[in-house]
């Protein structure tokens, strides 16, 4: 081993260097003397092997100051693809995308959680081997797979662990199950998190405190703070949904407790109130067609929920001091009223120090946020410093 | 500078090799080149740099497998000291430490944060520049100085924002005033954060998710995630004493709104309300007295606060999920009672995922929590990989 490198450039301290490059900027190698503060030799050998991996590739000549002009280099993003599968109660969503979040190929459809592990992660793997395809890629080109699942998981292993939607998933392996068919590593976490991730790093990539909030069947947060997401000790953190909601102690919640968030402004609890209103209405999504249609008692319903998921958002903010606070899910489809009802509450119970410079708004990556940000969960494994020095010593070995 | 570092060692990789080293193991050269993984000529020029530093010496021979026994090298904690403060309403407390949190001297006085910020820093570098006297160090072994105080602040800056207890402070330059007169960097934070940094640090150093709660006549937590302290985006983070009690609609509080934590659980709260019930107490140190004394109306009045804090805390619990809550604060100090009354409401109110492995428990730092936190937020920070590179480069221009 210790001969080995005499002969092969020092791979360690490439991943480092290549963080500088994600960005995508080209930089010749007196550039990367410059910020690196390493020698013209040492930035050479890291520069050829991470041309090597194919992550860094020449992106043309510079502007010459004189004399031949210089090389440039820069971050690849087409060097891999990455599957990103958001799966809800009843649909999913696949995207191969490059390593810079770029969509290639989409998938959404109609499944469901409950038809249990064994079918749900067979039709994934088959349609995701598929779309690779359609993509234009050779499956060997997938460097990995970000899964998002509608209960609680633990992201270290990527189990479910007694989620109340998904019979059958209770500690499931699912990285194990889809590995062996796709080729590739799998992370997983639920969709919250990864909502979070998604809406944080295409939407607001330099915010380092930010709150993600999904508002549909279930509620429940995601936390960006000092530019990452943080999941609690049990990967359970931004579990809003059976919080108390001040004021709304004597409404019984199928946890158990009363006055539980999700009890209360739900969208089941929601489309029940206009049931005793006496209008037609099932799910969500249909609260949101009526909202969208101009209804009154939906429109006041939503705008109610907007107030009570604010008080419980108030403490959230008090306690997390976010620069943004981003409203995701169906619910958040329903226009200006969730938010409003939102506004008025976290502005009137929060303390002005952490609001002076609080924004408060709808997600902008929609429907597609999940997907995208079980991508980003991925890339942000591979394309760390660490997983970048061990692939080029991969590289290196395979090359030797 | 590229001709200079051709005869120097070079200083980058120093500062990430220490960080290996601040555990205090003594290692040889071989073992250092083991975990590094760099070579053996990088690992002696940057040990060297690093015993010129005084941050590391040698630390004896290692026990031999034949032949000469290797010598090793250990962090030596007391190359440089630390000053930290930590100013209340109305005392203060100073300390000189090594690098490693050991106290080296102490003092504890009455002082009060009203008299301003001229005569309180004053107050402060004189006395802190005794303090490092009676540990037998001259001032030029002061590396930093580290500062709590009663009321929200910029961290960025050192500067006091609107603090509510402390008349005449509002965007005082805390760390220019006393810079000059104590030759350290200095930096500032709230008092219950440098709490947490220092029951975290000496208690529990191995937790990555820790919430700890001050209960005084205020009320506040330090958030501890994946290991490091988080502020939020203006350094409010942890705000929890204007949050809303559920079930206490009604209490006004001095902030303008009803039901608020410190209105309901504060100490001024139970000071008042026992003297409603005609028992003569003035201060949070008097209930807490009364507790210990076996007074039955202060030992209901107390353990009624840790429920109404408990109700705050479970909505904490689903959003952040920590492994271990952590009471300080002269309240805490009431025994029992109070995390008897918190358990009682957060593990009634949170979900079974987020409390399956959650412990409560009173702070064992005790009233040392915040002057070895101060300590500690600067130890952090001059023992930074950045800092020790840049303390390496200079101590090598000097040598030069």
């Amino acid at each position: 081993m210790e001969e080995l490198l005499k002969f092969a450039p020092r791979p360690t301290g490439a991943g480092e260097m290549f963080q500088l490059m994600r960005d995508g900027a080209p930089r010749t190698r007196t550039a990367l003397v410059q910020v690196t503060g390493h020698s013209r030799s040492t930035v050479a050998a890291r520069l050829d092997s991470l041309v090597a991996t194919g992550l860094i590739a020449p992106a043309g000549e510079a502007t010459s100051t004189g004399g031949r002009p210089p090389s440039t280099y820069a971050f690849n993003p087409d060097a891999r693809v990455i599957l990103g599968v958001d799966l809800g109660a009843t649909h999913a969503r696949l995207a191969v995308t490059d390593l810079a979040s770029t969509v290639l190929a989409e998938l959404d459809a109609p499944l469901a959680i409950a038809d249990g592990p064994d079918r749900v992660l067979d039709w994934v793997a088959e349609n995701g081997e598929k779309l690779v395809a359609s993509a234009g890629r050779p499956l060997a080109d997938l460097a990995g797979v970000g899964v998002g699942l509608p209960g609680p998981v633990d992201h270290a292993n990527g189990r479910p662990v007694n989620p109340p939607i998904m019979p059958g998933w209770d500690g499931v392996d699912v990285p194990h199950a889809l590995e062996g068919r796709l080729g590739a590593q799998v992370l997983v976490d639920n969709d919250v998190n990864i909502m979070a991730l998604g809406e944080h790093r295409i939407s607001y990539p330099a915010e380092r405190d930010l709150l993600f909030v999904k508002v549909a069947t279930g509620i429940g947060a995601g936390i960006i703070m000092d530019g990452a997401l943080r999941r609690g000790a049990q990967g359970a953190a931004g579990d809003l949904g059976h919080v108390a909601v001040p004021h709304a102690t004597d409404i019984p919640c199928r946890c158990g407790n009363t006055g539980c968030l999700e009890a209360v402004a739900g969208g089941h609890a929601l489309a029940a109130a206009l049931r005793t209103l006496g209008t037609q209405v099932g799910t969500s999504a249909d609260v949101v067609a009526l909202v969208r249609a101009g209804d009154v008692p939906a429109t006041q319903a939503v705008r109610q929920a907007g107030r009570d998921i604010g008080a419980v958002l108030a403490a959230s903010v008090s306690l997390l001091n976010p620069a943004r606070i981003v409203i995701g899910g169906v619910l958040a489809e329903a226009g200006e009223h969730l938010i409003a009802g939102i506004r008025e509450t976290v502005y009137q119970r929060s303390l002005p120090l952490a609001t002076q410079h609080l924004r408060i708004m709808t997600a902008t990556t929609g429907a597609r946020a999940g997907v995208l940000g079980a991508g980003v969960m991925v890339i942000d494994q591979l394309l760390s410093a660490a997983s970048v020095d061990a692939l080029v010593e991969r590289t290196l070995q395979e090359d030797a």
